[in-house]
């Protein structure tokens, strides 16, 4: 671009050997324009890549995750490419060392799933670095990096329909951490489409953690204060068990009493006995596109910031059944 | 080695530039003393190591790996080492595929979970292209290279010992796929106590698949040839929840009428209620005690073959309570 051989912008860089005012100025202006960082350019004059992209997520004990992670190594290993994990536990701090380790290892790119990652670090990476990333199911839409999601706000809806269908009468929804994005939409969701029944009031949304026990903890504040309530919708499935498990404890019956419905589709749905009720999204699905789109970023086939909002189905099970009345 | 140049040796491999007859026996003799292959050499003379491990295992989406990935990735990423995840399947030309990749990538060491995997093969691993490894749970001990595993047959008698102290008086077994050594032993370690007993007959031990379906066809086989079990043991904890499954499906009352107690100490043993009595490895020191073992091995602290064989214990939960007579 500065119309230089290699050599002299080596030496620019390196301030050794000689070099008229005129081109080292000319090398300067370019190295500003395209922010120049040793690595990325180390990574263009080897002109080749590594053939490595990093999958940055949470945290791979999330059971979410390992079928994420499965199908994006699958697809990564289809094309040659093999897959750096890397644990979050959604601390920016965490994600944002990881990058810089991950710079100087010349990785082709990344794939991020996280809430804390902000619109400002990943223009960074996208624009500064160089760096094709594509952000799964979390982050926030309008980033300038591809991002794939499903269908959280219609799934929830789906969820409650399902419920009112089999005869419930009035609804709950326990919801995970607010700083999700998917659980805003979910949550959003359901309120939407309860809030004109004459049954609907706010405590009827009661908070959760996305995890066992928080679900648990959820579904027995939620019979204190709603002992007549007869359908619940767990913003994702971990929640939903722990409901199922307070009801067991409690003696009341799934799904003659209440009915349960859960979000994501997870596999320790169908370990539970009645089998848990979920809108399931496409998981594997999911880490497979993120991975396809990864790398037709890196091969240069696509350059589109685009977003991919998946399908989500209701698979109906034992925690929810038609009220026989 | 050789007694000569970089230069030298690099015009050997390539055949081109001049070398005496006299120097290149000399190095094509060495080459063949060290094994030499060319990444392996390239690594020596770069003098360097990548900072990046790999992780082979079977399938991420066992819900056994995801704890032991993630306990891996902590101690990796204290050490300043990134891990590349590989999911083999235990099929044996997968494992061999990673591993020319990996070494094309100048990777550190390898940790490995296979049952597939042989001595040879290990051996050549570890011998020829210098690279260690550290092999995880299911490979045979007497590798060259360390094992990390926990004591599946004292954990097997652990358990029959708390179905008979628990009062059970016929206890069958479910066994997993008999090419792994973890079922193996756990096999062993139930008939070795049971043979003794009067009640003891060979069809109380049935093969399961070690994932929950085979739990459940499992249990129902056996609960047709042997309605008066009172106590299963079950190779691993997905067919103890399988066993559990089927035991809710026939309206059996578990612990009351039969009691059930898993292997291995997932995360999912507590979803379910009851919640499963199991015999718990240290699933995440065991990862973590490999990655340390590995990092030693790669900066040249540890040298030896050793096994780690880590200790188990007896998680006693609501599927196992003591019988009121």
């Amino acid at each position: 671009m500065a119309g230089v051989s290699v050599a002299t912008v080596s030496r620019v860089i390196n301030q050794n050997g000689y070099v008229t005012k005129d081109t080292e100025q000319k090398v300067r202006k370019v190295i500003e324009l395209l922010h120049y960082e040793p690595n990325a350019v180390a990574r263009g004059l080897a002109g080749k890549q590594t053939g490595t992209i990093a999958f940055i997520l949470p945290d791979i004990s999330n059971p979410f995750f390992p079928e994420v992670a499965r199908a994006v190594e699958d697809v990564a290993q289809a094309h040659g490419y093999t897959v750096i994990l890397c644990n979050s536990d959604d601390e920016g701090h965490k994600e944002r060392s990881y990058i810089e380790v991950l710079k100087k290892k010349y990785i082709d790119g990344i794939i991020f799933a996280s809430n804390t990652m902000g619109q400002e670090d990943m223009q960074k990476l996208y624009h500064i670095d160089d760096l094709p990333v594509v952000a799964l199911d979390r982050a926030p839409t309008n980033q300038t990096c591809s991002v794939i999601r499903s269908k959280n706000y219609a799934g929830a809806q789906m969820a409650v329909n399902h419920l009112l269908s089999i005869g419930c009468r009035k609804i709950a929804h326990i919801y995970g951490p607010p700083q999700f994005v998917t659980a805003r939409e979910r949550l959003a969701g359901y309120q939407e489409l309860v809030k004109k029944f004459p049954w609907y009031s706010p405590d009827l949304m009661v908070p959760g953690n996305f995890h066992l026990d928080g679900g648990m903890k959820a579904a027995e504040q939620l019979l204190r204060a709603h002992p007549d309530v007869d359908g619940i919708f767990a913003g994702n499935d971990l929640m939903a068990l722990g409901a199922l498990k307070t009801m067991s404890r409690l003696g009341i019956r799934v799904p003659e009493q209440i009915s349960i419905c859960g979000f994501d589709g997870i596999a320790l749905t169908a370990v539970t006995e009645p089998e848990l009720t979920t809108i399931a999204q496409p998981i594997y699905e999911m880490g497979a596109t993120a991975a396809r789109v990864l790398i037709e970023k890196i091969q240069g086939n696509d350059t589109n910031a685009q977003e991919y909002e998946l399908e989500v189905e209701l698979v109906e099970r034992g925690t929810t059944r038609k009220k026989v009345t």
